[in-house]
């Protein structure tokens, strides 16, 4: 009905949120998104060398050989950063390869700040036409959950997601996340999420967390109760950095099924060959469907 | 004594550290930090398209315009990254401008993360010979001060210097950083980099804070002491944004000769032109000093 649609509708025709579009690729591949880390020492054990070329040769190579089978990759920001203006072009070409060959993408930035400098980091990485846009982007809470408002509603409005930090594994997150006693910042973030993804329908919203996969009993220290989330749970720490499919079942419980479990270093050393790459990451996927 | 010098010392001649830097450079001329904001509606005002075209115009407009009577410049990273690779290509020729025109610069990046992903952010704003490199990087603590090592470790290594975000005055703020009651979120921060002060000699350490101008009664209400910190407090909100330098002194008290006062929508929307910028720059430092 060419009436009732505004040239601009036409123009911008309707993108399924993000969260639906996980849920489905979720539920068709398996709960993995491989992290594109082209960390120095991985690049060096791939034959690479620590510059653009190598960067570039590293991500076209892990979109390639993943696309068809993770749901989501997810590019490390800092380590094309590291490179300056120059890697970061690989990255948009990282990021287009990824969109050219269907596989979601989730830009690991942890981004944050306010006002209209927080809405110029959500034009950068999920406006349409923007040369990094990203399905998805992850972002950093210290100033507010509600500081982070642009993204909300840009990724609302484009069918794009964000990922916020909530509750990482690393010990020194402590002296922040756990702050509060039984209303933790993490609680307080998480709860946020909640509320925001009330305002999607679905089984996931696009208001996803970042949660460490060897979190261990966290979650049921400070009381959270991940199930009203409804958000995907991007849970990196899987595979060489210590944390078994078995282990994620136990640490989020009911909330499992709603977790991206996130590996890089164990898939990503399995490579520079393609079918390796291909293998490390079958394996992986077999893993978490047995649990 | 070249006998005693290794040539690794020959080659890396010490750079006095970012704190003794910033010291003196607060003292010839003043405490003020011109912020380079390159807002779409700014560079409207100017007659500059948003493109990198206009970005880089605008920027190197203000470099020149105030290098010379500035302590300091922050460019806004999120708006050189709005406009992708090519933008921050504009941004790593702004930093080579202010450092050929012997102005310090304050990357305003808030970057954080963990491990040897914080050390890539590191190597991208503080190693020597990065693109980025600027003489400081603000940085976001959501996990943990100890998480921000990598970054504070380099600065050290290179005289530069960090900005850590503390404690701000957008309301949503308060839900993450005045967690904790007598023994806040911020409160911690604060006191983390007083600790890591400690490894600096002179007035000024190189860990600075980010405390915003207008956040009021806060330090009294978290119980907070800057005293001790001996870093720089960067502290937007200067003019535009509702804070007097009388505000100033009296939310910072006894640590206000510590303050580093940045101005930018105040400053730059005397441009485009230089003599404008230059005039509105001396403006505020006038009323700076007259506290």
């Amino acid at each position: 009905m060419p009436e009732s649609a505004s040239p601009q509708q036409a123009q911008q025709p309707a993108r399924e949120s993000f969260g639906s579009r996980l849920a489905a690729a979720m539920a068709a591949r398996g709960p993995l998104c491989v992290g594109i880390d082209p960390h120095p020492q991985l690049l060096a054990d791939w034959g690479l060398n620590d510059d653009v070329a190598g960067l570039e040769r590293f991500s076209l190579t892990v979109v390639e050989a993943v696309a068809s089978l993770a749901a989501a990759v997810k590019p490390q920001v800092a380590l094309y950063e590291r490179h300056g203006s120059a890697g970061m072009a690989v990255l948009e070409r990282t990021l287009a390869a990824s969109a050219e060959s269907g596989v979601l993408s989730i830009a690991d930035a942890k981004r944050g700040d306010i006002g209209s400098t927080m809405a110029a980091y959500a034009d950068a990485w999920l406006r349409d036409g923007s040369s990094l846009a990203a399905d998805s982007v992850t972002l950093s809470p210290y100033l507010g959950f509600e500081s982070l408002r642009p993204a909300l509603d840009l990724a609302a409005q484009y069918g794009r997601g964000v990922f916020v930090l909530a509750l990482t594994s690393n010990p020194e997150g402590k002296s922040v996340q756990h702050i509060g006693g039984s209303d933790s910042v993490a609680r307080r973030i998480i709860a946020a999420a909640a509320a925001e993804n009330q305002r999607y329908d679905g089984s996931l919203g696009s208001v996803g967390l970042v949660v460490g996969a060897t979190i261990g009993s966290a979650l049921e220290d400070l009381d959270i109760d991940l199930g009203p989330v409804r958000g995907a749970i991007l849970a990196p720490g899987l595979g060489a950095q210590g944390a078994t499919p078995a282990d994620l079942r136990k640490t989020f419980g009911a909330a499992y099924p709603t977790v991206l479990a996130t590996s890089s270093r164990g898939i990503l050393a399995a490579g520079p060959s393609v079918e390796g790459l291909r293998a490390a990451t079958a394996a992986t996927l077999a893993g978490l469907r047995s649990e």
